[in-house]
């Protein structure tokens, strides 16, 4: 984050977008589940859409409608409680119709907004309940932060809380613009989106000028390095989905290429996926890679999500017990390149590192008055940073996850009834 | 099992081995985790070992003294609470010294025994308890079920109970022959040994004559479908090991090529991938994944292999819900080639199957009478069958997964302490 500076807002944070979110009764207690995000003007768009080959309607409408006209979208549509997924032919005309009636409600072009859901796989969208909820999303529709809290409210499943980020920042040709998103995630996390994976879905909405062709290239590439960096349960989603809309109200030339652009987005995107992890199913400590010295990049992202993915990580980690063989074992078996012998594993603190692992061994003490503090410090930390150095290179990657609890295992033992 | 007939007996049934099991006081408990099989002939020898990168000492050197000599090895040597790795080269010089004293107290040449190890990662194996109790190992030895049996409770760790498995079979040359086997295994199960993994160990033992270089092709090619498609935690260990020795007391000539052979080496594997999966750490239930009609053998595991593997799939079995969406889900990311409109599942019944999904979508009545049936049903399995047709192809595979569950998570959450 050097050219940007992040703010305590959300998808209207930029100028020209709006946004709400209301009620329709999907959710039993009764909670936002439909939301909306507009712009005020004909916006470029990208997507990236789950990577799983059983994917739900929204995805098969969204990733059309953006390969039809990436230049000319004005919103994305949201539902929560119900995935739209497994639901045939069927699901896709009934989210078609949802859409369309939409448009209609808000006076918008016919196919000019986005659709993403979440919820539970199966049962088909509540469309007359929808339909009915649209004057009342329309009169809630509006610029302010509470209007961009209600629409990230309104995508949230098992989630806690809602996600949201924002940074400005100053381009290159002078003009300042920015960037703002939400996010929702907590179970069937393991986004690989397209190419990313989770149910991760994601909106972000900036008034830089950024053209069709290479907004979806930055968005890809960010969202390697963030969204396709989380897992919560190793489970990707038949819903997967995060759009990135650009309005270009800000004014300016292309901004695709600007550094300033691309660390801003990066930033978003991050903010959420952190928050994602922090909030998965049941978790209680966010888990935070950061693997060094690998021989690739696509070593040191294998290293990282394997250390995070890991049940027996994610266990130890709940029961604070500094438990490192499962580290280097998890490690061992990522498919990353490395010498055993020459593996380095520490919680880095703000005056030194504590070593957990060096040259392959347990770091000395663990196993008595070392072992105990490390405890102490675990139970303390809310967020477990591990720092990994495979030796084997110069590469980086940092991925993202949290514990395994008691709280997921029932979330999960019953989410469905 | 066309060709053999299962017995209720170890790795004493074979004719020509002898087994025991003492405490040397590792575990905490008291009970018995240093392990002996021996055969009175020279043996050829096969192993397959863990492929992940940061391995165990016993690994290191079981795989060298294959390596150098396969065709006259006289025994394992096991033992549970430790896993010696991490543990660099004094772990590696530790478990040669066990080894070489073992062989002196036996009265066996050196080099004639192989090593495994299970337990906790990182401490050293504690050489003198284990050279104290070798003079009461020896003692206890014998060819009796009981031995087999002290030598099975001997290898575990959070087991909750030994894992033995024999066959006896005729042959196409006429001889009769056996084959028995044990193994342990509980957590830290996703086997891939070489090529396979889990910190699963298991000795097979048999006197069939089977030449050594073909000892190892049989048993790689058996373990693939059977010890490498179990899954407990999706953590591959550093210590999976599995060992063939066949002594050749039955006689006749080689007998690699002959069905009847493969097929009992292919059952034994099989009965103790079953329970191992079976007593997946906390686990309430098996799950039996057959996957049907992929259009490749790797597709074919690759699916099976997703949906045990699944957390939120694990967690539903674990909860009786029938959350089908997670099933056709895991499929969906598991890179198998399908059409997700073709895909069935179900749950074959002695009298009719229970359609769970139909052509990619959830079968009729889920929703409402049918789920309540099917979640009384599920309570009341204490295995569950799933058959997934991907209707692509013509290959098949199995798996064998377990539900995870609260005791799953607070056996892993204070493991090491």
């Amino acid at each position: 984050m050097t050219h940007a500076q992040r703010a305590a807002a959300g998808v209207t944070f930029p100028n020209g977008f709006r946004a709400g979110g209301v009620s329709t009764g999907i959710k039993r207690s009764g909670r936002p589940d439909l939301g909306i995000v507009l712009s005020d003007l004909p916006a470029n768009a990208a997507g990236v859409f789950t990577t799983n080959v059983v994917r739900a309607a929204p995805v098969e409408i969204g990733e059309r409608r953006l390969r039809s006209d990436a230049s000319s979208l004005l919103g994305v549509l949201t539902v929560s409680g119900v995935a739209n997924a497994m639901t045939g032919p069927e699901g896709v005309s009934d989210n078609e119709e949802v859409l369309t009636e939409t448009e209609r409600a808000f006076d918008l072009p016919r196919g000019s907004l986005l659709p993403a859901c979440t919820g539970v796989i199966g049962p088909r969208l509540p469309v007359d309940r929808i339909l009915a909820a649209l004057p009342s999303l329309r009169a809630g529709v509006g610029a302010g932060r509470e209007h961009a809290d209600r629409a990230a409210l309104a995508m949230l499943t098992t989630d806690t809380r809602p996600k949201e980020a924002a940074v400005r920042l100053r381009l290159r040709s002078g003009e300042r613009v920015r960037i703002g998103g939400m996010a929702k995630g907590s179970g069937m996390i393991a986004p690989q989106l397209g190419p990313l994976h989770a149910t991760t879905l994601g909106v972000l909405t900036t008034d830089a000028h950024v053209d069709a062709p290479d907004l979806a290239a930055v968005l890809e590439h960010e969202v390697d390095s963030t969204f396709n960096m989380v897992s919560v349960d190793g489970d990707t989603s038949t819903n997967d989905t995060v759009y990135l809309l650009a309005n270009g109200a800000a004014g300016g030339p292309n901004a695709a290429d600007d550094p300033a652009f691309r660390d801003g987005v990066h930033a978003v995107l991050e903010s959420l996926a952190r928050q994602v992890a922090r909030d998965g199913e049941g978790a209680t400590k966010l888990l935070t890679v950061r693997v060094h010295g690998a021989h690739t990049l696509t070593d040191a992202r294998r290293a990282a999500r394997a250390v995070v993915s890991s049940t027996l990580v994610k266990a130890a980690l709940f029961g604070a017990d500094p438990n490192v063989g499962r580290i280097a074992c998890a490690v061992g078996y990522s498919g990353a390149k490395l010498d055993p012998t020459r593996l380095d594993v520490s919680i880095p603190r703000p005056h030194r590192s504590i070593p957990l692992i060096v040259d392959g061994r347990p770091a000395d003490g663990l196993d008595n008055g070392g072992g105990r503090r490390l405890r102490d410090l675990l139970r303390q930390l809310d967020e477990v940073p591990l720092d990994v150095d495979l030796n084997a290179g110069r590469a980086t990657a940092t991925a993202w996850g949290c514990d395994l609890s008691y709280a997921y295992v029932q979330i999960n033992a019953a989410y469905h009834s």
